[in-house]
């Protein structure tokens, strides 16, 4: 995410301490999976072009400083430490195992510009590999001194799956509210960001109030984080997000926008709509026509405003969370960040 | 496993201690599992069907007892520790997630009687429930006061899933030496096995000799039952078994038997036991007739006396080791465990 925030003098020196551990997580990410097996090798250096916009690394170590009054008054002196960088490591890794197991529920062929790993080497790999991942992870995590971090991302692994869990008991169900979407939301994807900028800050030494404020702070940013990734499913433009578009419809989620449209639309429009969801998630010619139908009946119930409102929302209620820490430079990426995942275009 | 071993007057303290802590492992399994969530509770629900030998809390209970001079001197006054409780469903909830995932990658229909998950509700909620048990696993690890547990069952995972990845990557390979046969089973099958008996010494107080000692036996013990478990995929009786046989043939998985037979045969009766393998693992009619001429194929090379020496050897082995410690009833059961993995017809 570091990309998506314009960088000035006063953020330079938070800058630099996040290059310089945000290069420190990846050693650590890499040396993690090493294995004396050339196949384990194979698959675990194809994830490493997984690698993206690293947010939730970026949240612990901006989380950590941000908690951190002497380290965040003097960035310039500081620099993450190694429990920082491995708990980071960790929150990525959880992360990257849900992806490559999300690719093999999704039948997905595309992820960063790359080939997904089950459409390489197949589904069974791919399995295998997201559990490796996953025990690497919990692995790495019993690597720090206090059992509290492993015990945390242990919780929040729970509370992923169960949420991924629930979001595929509603799959096809054209009658899912605003309400079921949002239970989904936080557990599957809200849940593991706040715990990102939770461990940050219990790694800083700061209070429990802290750490409880920036845990709520990660978690409306998640939800921001997931509406604004599913906008972009529909309305992206597939060259710059880097994977398939679309995919949502295609494997019967209903996201955001269209469960509003489908709540607001009357019957007539809903089964136009509905029919129109399915054409354009297939492959046949006439998917790009409908995509734009589809597009243009979602404008007619301002169903697209609603979900990039609810972002937006979503993201100042997170930044005004930011108040409640004294002002840094720290905070203020921070604050520059929770703007950036919802104005992001990939 | 514990039905398996004749209970005498001697070994009957130590078998209600026993049948005690696997009531209790039970519970605190169910328990670890629970959600608010009926999604989550109905699939949870379905894998305590699963549960059978209960060979690794088994394991736990024995070694602990076995490990500590005053316990097993007088298992009637003792029982299990809460800890030796939480280690013990622990390692069988590892097991179990591998045999949800196991079950998708072998596209299984049927375990232990029942319906496999993946069958009844399809392979993502398979590959989700396998992730989740993996996460309530790790997090029920943390529960204990020491972070050396979770540390090994981090590690002791990262193994189960690098020998998942090598049978992988040796399926359909028909030229596999022993050498390579043994090391996936060591890390797929027996690492996990003996970290359950290192684990259930180590909550006992005892010295690290006892718990290294323990934990080689169970390696040795743990490959020993798959290679019992192959003969069984082979040779055994299915409505004794209670799952599908020739699964491991059908799945390209060249197993000890297979191996052996391979190495031993001619080229053309070589090229005549492939094409039965092939047959036999099919739906087709005659699929009961290959296995018949494929049975009597490994029995000209003594390939299936071969695999049956190997298990008691390995077996015998384990049981050597266990000299090592002071007598007591409870190391008579773990004794009379080790050759029963070996015996057993199912």
């Amino acid at each position: 995410m570091r990309q998506l925030v314009e960088i000035d003098d006063r953020l330079a020196p938070v800058q630099r301490v996040l290059a310089d551990a945000l290069a420190r997580v990846e050693s650590r990410f890499d040396a993690q999976l090493g294995s004396d097996l050339p196949a384990v090798r194979e698959l675990c250096a194809h994830v490493e072009r997984y690698r993206g916009k690293m947010l939730r690394p970026t949240l612990v170590v901006l989380c950590a400083l941000a908690a951190d009054p002497r380290a965040s008054r003097r960035p310039e002196t500081t620099h993450a430490t190694a429990a920082h960088v491995t708990v980071a490591a960790v929150c990525e890794m959880v992360h990257m195992a849900t992806l490559v197991h999300d690719d093999v529920l999704d039948e997905a062929e595309n992820r960063r510009r790359g080939r997904t790993v089950n459409h390489l080497y197949g589904n069974e790999a791919a399995v295998i590999l997201g559990d490796y991942l996953i025990a690497s992870a919990f692995e790495l995590c019993t690597q720090l001194d206090s059992v509290i971090s492993a015990r945390l991302i242990g919780a929040v692994s729970m509370t992923t799956c169960a949420g991924e869990l629930l979001q595929l008991r509603f799959r096809d169900e054209y009658s899912i509210d605003e309400e079921t979407y949002f239970e989904i939301v936080e557990r599957k994807t809200a849940a593991l960001i706040g715990a990102s900028c939770e461990l940050g800050v219990l790694h800083s030494g700061a209070n429990p109030e802290t750490a409880r404020l920036l845990a709520e702070f990660g978690r409306r940013l998640g939800v921001a984080f997931q509406v604004q990734d599913d906008l972009l499913d529909l309305t992206g433009d597939e060259t710059i997000v880097g994977k398939s578009l679309g995919r949502d419809l295609a494997k019967g989620k209903l996201t955001l926008p269209m469960i509003h449209h489908l709540a607001g639309a009357t019957p007539t429009q809903r089964g136009r709509s509905l029919r129109l969801a399915e054409a354009a998630a297939g492959a046949s010619e006439t998917a790009h026509d409908a995509a734009l139908a589809l597009r243009e009946a979602l404008d007619s119930t301002e169903s697209i405003a609603h979900a990039r409102e609810t972002a937006r929302r979503l993201a100042n209620q997170a930044r005004t969370l930011l108040t409640g820490l004294h002002d840094s430079p720290a905070r203020e990426f921070l604050d520059k960040l929770a703007t950036a995942v919802v104005e992001r275009a990939y």
